[in-house]
């Protein structure tokens, strides 16, 4: 794997054996990628893969609820990738679920909800998206593809069920700042989408979970994951996808 | 007007001069009513208005999105109204507007949309939903209606405008922590139910400001919100509504 | 009962135990009645019990989707209730249900489920929207409340269930046009509103079946959904509510 | 082009100078191709470039809004390509627009939306399903991707606009439709999938509207549209989307 570009260069949030990983992998055919995730041993092993088919990486520990965490994330990033510039800042971050009776939720989890799913986005999109607007006018070379800010959602990003009040929160809330900012970014050139993952992910894991009546393909394959994130950043500004889900065929929605 | 009842009370939290003022003054025909708001001066009027009719009103100053405040609010409830059970919890606060392009949007803004709004819903439903739970099942007298939570939203509940990325946020928040509350205390008999108001209220603030071209009626009437709250609070279990929007005749949507 | 109004009339389409006799039943304690159903056993015998109430009542023999089955219903009010104006028209006909795998869904019963929901809707509202539209202005007297358009939904009006691809083609197609008639004739004064009955109403027919595991209300009043049908009509028009749901509160949803 | 599969085939309705055209070009590059239209000067073009690029095309002048005309062309496509199982069946039929007064709309107007949409996929899916369900257990060879069924949608799909009555009828119930045969099919392996389109198609016949002010790539260009198309096709069955919205970038939503 070489990349296709040196000039521009790729940033995933929140990065562990799933989804974020499979988007690192995907974007490092094309770009440089940055990685970004609480713990290092949640992006050493993908770093070291993406090295060794020939791309280049970057691992930075990252708290993405923590605005001076990612100010000083997006400080080494200037200092050892000043030359390039931003093609897709993908935010996958998120506080943990924690399912459990409204009475028992305590206002930390609630909150902790709230800012590691919204506060996160927050911080990441304010650092990326005057990078990426940058990227816009950008002519030698241009970007590949439009600039792109793709965000990862769920099931509770639109549907509020029982028990799951400090996730869903979290995770409208995530939602309606995409929107938003889908909205007062997409005509200036930038791409921003949420995806919408409904599904248990087949990561090492969940191996022992059944879903699906352990049907076949019952769990997605985050590399499928990657394929769709990495169509949404191809696609022509004149028709951008604002919102898509992804589930398994045996899903029950 | 003689309260219908003694035995049970209704909560308004966040009373302004629009629809705080105007539920309380509908639910204090049938109930004796705690008015909430961090200035004393936005319900001390009203108190006086419900006891001049003859009702009972008590107006404590809280901060919705202080777990403290919230928590002494309801200690003094306890002094005060002991011997009353919960009716109706209306959860008409949220944090101040700020409409503003994203990268003009502090951080401290768009975590007090959160706090005020999601934050604030968490902590008055935290302290409200067991004893709307404990007057399910009261029988001497049992309750008028089913115990209620009553949650206001706005446009922003359901679209993350340009510009709007704070305030959207807290509104989709506080929407999605109001479904969960529907699914999982629905079914133990209390209702939770979200009302989308969209539209400018007609209040003084809003006198000069011209919306709908000027149409009458234009602006929605806050008495006419109250009516639909009421509504929901008579609703029969067995034909519970979880949302409605309202909005004036003429508006746009 | 003796109804409020001699100047302005209602009309149910669709009248049959459930929904239909109850709100025929509630609108009548305000206004004259007429009933609509293919079959006159479905509202003989409510016409006789508003009549022994002190009520008006006209019972017609009308195929909604049958556009001159509706037009010469129409000529019959006009012969009887030529004095009055029309204050309330409710549409909740509609072709029956067959859940069937879709490759067992003929194509007269896709089609049938188009032409008796969406285009009864289209008939009836051709045929009244008119005449709530004159009754916008009226002055001697003014009405009541302003015009009403209301129309009965279903689950399948916004969820297009695996099986239930004739009933969801048809109930979304209601949908639609309920919200375009909103959009088009609530400027206008007419006040066009969707109800989505969410659950089993409790009729004679329904007595058997089991639902929400037996529990008490769990099945839904028709006399409740009655009572909302009644506040969507009373609202004041800064205050139209567009669209609710009505659900038990044991409803999972 | 030569296509890579010649054991399967894709089947495009409704082609024209847009989406039509497009679609039928990708999925040109990797099966011969179907095409219908009512009328052959749709497609007599497309199928001579698809040939004259080295791919198969088969042109049926149908009407997809009748049953018997679809079964016609299906007895057609059986005597010429008999040995191809089918890969991919994109709807893209639908009858006209008309956005008028509802008063001003006629019932055949509005009739003709709801069978020329509905009633058309209706056809189509009866005829093309049974097909897609046969290959989804080929083996020899198997298919590339996961059989697909697609469907195009509007903005009219989710928005009952003012004076769009018998076309979001029309759509609406498209919708609700795929929906259905999302969840009843998905679980049995093949892909149904829905787009909403929101924006005008850059398109011989739209080049002199003005839409977006003007902006470059302020209309859809139909091969984007296109290489969403495929993308979708060539989802694995472990990450399926069931919808997607495309829009210019420029596009206010």
């Amino acid at each position: 794997m070489s990349t296709v570009s040196k000039s521009f260069y790729a940033i995933v949030a929140g990065v562990g054996a799933g989804t974020g990983r499979s988007v690192a992998l995907r974007f490092a055919k094309a770009y440089p990628v940055v990685l970004l995730a609480r713990n290092p041993s949640n992006y050493t092993d993908i770093v070291a893969e993406i090295k060794q088919q020939g791309g280049e990486a970057l691992g930075i520990s990252t708290d993405a609820s923590d605005a001076a965490s990612v100010a000083s994330a997006f400080e080494q990033i200037k200092k050892e990738f000043g030359d390039k510039k931003l093609a897709a800042a993908i935010f996958n971050a998120g506080a943990g679920f924690g399912i459990k009776p409204f009475l028992e939720t305590t206002a930390d989890e609630f909150n902790q909800s709230l800012s590691g799913n919204a506060g996160g986005l927050y911080n990441f999109a304010h650092a990326s998206l005057p990078q990426l607007l940058d990227s816009v006018d950008a002519t030698s070379p241009a970007p590949l593809h439009p600039p792109t800010l793709l965000v990862t959602g769920a099931t509770a990003s639109v549907r509020g069920s029982s028990r799951f009040a400090a996730f869903a929160a979290g995770k409208f809330a995530v939602r309606a700042l995409t929107q938003s900012l889908s909205r007062e970014f997409g005509p200036r050139g930038v791409h921003v989408a949420h995806i919408i993952v409904d599904g248990t992910i087949d990561i090492p894991r969940t191996k022992s979970r059944i879903v699906n009546d352990g049907k076949p393909d019952g769990k997605i394959d985050p590399d499928a994951i990657a394929d769709s994130y990495w169509h949404l950043h191809s696609q022509h500004r004149s028709s951008f996808t604002q919102e898509l889900d992804l589930r398994p065929y045996v899903e029950k929605f």
